[in-house]
């Protein structure tokens, strides 16, 4: 494990994780505090692609856990984000098909945890995150990850759709999965593969879904409407495993 | 949801959860305490076959949200358990090959809920959980599970090897997952079937693992040693589904 931290708080301690490189996934400044202090940091958040968030003192003081927040409070990575480019590296030096995984927005860090751990066994090369509304590489995910973290770059992009785009050009094809799509067996889902998996409650989104070039959908013999969204990910992820074997 | 209660804490709260025939998951009693509304609790206990605890003061303590334990804490089932003859008769009725979750020993509650939610939508007809150190069904199971407790029975055994051996006898075979057995690609999944997976740290107990017909292992391509339990429950249920649907 690289470093572990996840709050930092005060103007002098973000500034800091900045000249540092460290990545910070989220920024919360007191609205309308626009002293110079403060400027440089949002110039810095600005620079290194941060989302910023501009919040009440109210809530800066709830969130803080020393006291201390002095108006700027920002959310560290618990780990270092890989490249898109790394991994289509570590792709060709084991001269495979890329097979990558692509999370369009998973919140919950079990699932992101369990989801990076699914990738390492299945043999895929990598995972590629979406940089709002999606949970990090927070303290909770690189534990529930079992390790994986490790040997698996996660790579954090600002718009999954564009990433799409930019990966068909490497010769990459796209599944996603949802419910109405075609069975997963009847697919095939060899070769150089993005596998899409959805927000927990909300599935694919539809422009994330027009991307893609399947839509694989699990059987469902149930009465309920959707597995958990890591178990799901394991369900198709082993499907290419097998098709992949044979 | 039936009911949601988990922690009953009292003489009297305890005395009356047992004559309204709740299902008590677990029991701590103050060590050494024998008056008798104690003893009429124990009583009861041994009568429904609860697993009882004998603790500190100071452990009740710190268990208690209410203060007023009075020697006796008692955590009750969320839902209902069902018998393992209802999850055979929920085949029989629908003319299907008995298909039977087992789990031996899984102790986060996420995936407990995570895994009635897969055997719900694989079409597994029931889940068995054992009694002692295991989790129960709690209220985080309960909500994890995604409303697939609503459908899908849970029985819990005192000896889960004793319960194969009973299913034996129905016909079942038993297949568990686990490092160094046949990948399960290779193996025949059809028939009347047991699928059993083993505790999160641990692995399937070595005692039912010997009761199993067949070791079934998740081909694993990756650097670390295991997938999440839930998932591995996903992978290796589906792979049954897709066999029985050839």
């Amino acid at each position: 494990m690289r470093y572990e931290e996840y709050t930092i708080e005060g103007r002098n301690a973000v500034t800091e994780a900045y000249r540092a490189g460290k990545t910070i996934d989220k920024l919360f400044v007191l609205d309308g505090c626009h002293d110079g202090p403060v400027n440089t940091i949002v110039r810095e958040a600005k620079k290194n692609d941060t989302v910023i968030n501009y919040v009440s003192k109210q809530r800066l003081d709830e969130m803080s856990k020393t006291g201390m927040h002095q108006g700027v409070i920002a959310y560290a990575a618990a780990y270092d984000y890989a490249e898109v480019s790394d991994i289509l590296n570590a792709a060709k030096e084991k001269g495979e098909d890329p097979f990558i995984f692509i999370l369009d927005n998973i919140e919950d860090p079990h699932n992101l945890g369990a989801i990076i751990r699914t990738a390492n066994l299945a043999g895929a090369h990598g995972v590629i995150i979406p940089k709002r509304r999606a949970v990090g590489l927070t303290a909770t995910v690189v534990r529930t990850s079992a390790g994986a973290i490790n040997f698996t770059p996660v790579a954090k992009v600002t718009n999954i759709s564009n990433t799409i785009d930019e990966l068909k050009k490497e010769g990459l094809w796209f599944v996603c999965a949802d419910m109405g799509g075609e069975t997963m067996y009847n697919l095939n889902l060899k070769g150089p593969i993005g596998l899409v998996i959805g927000n927990e409650g909300e599935g694919v989104s539809r422009l994330v879904k027009e991307k893609c070039d399947f839509v694989a959908s699990i059987p469902m013999k149930g009465n309920i409407d959707s597995l958990n969204a890591s178990v799901a990910a394991g369900v198709l992820a082993y499907e290419i495993v097998r098709q992949r074997l044979n």
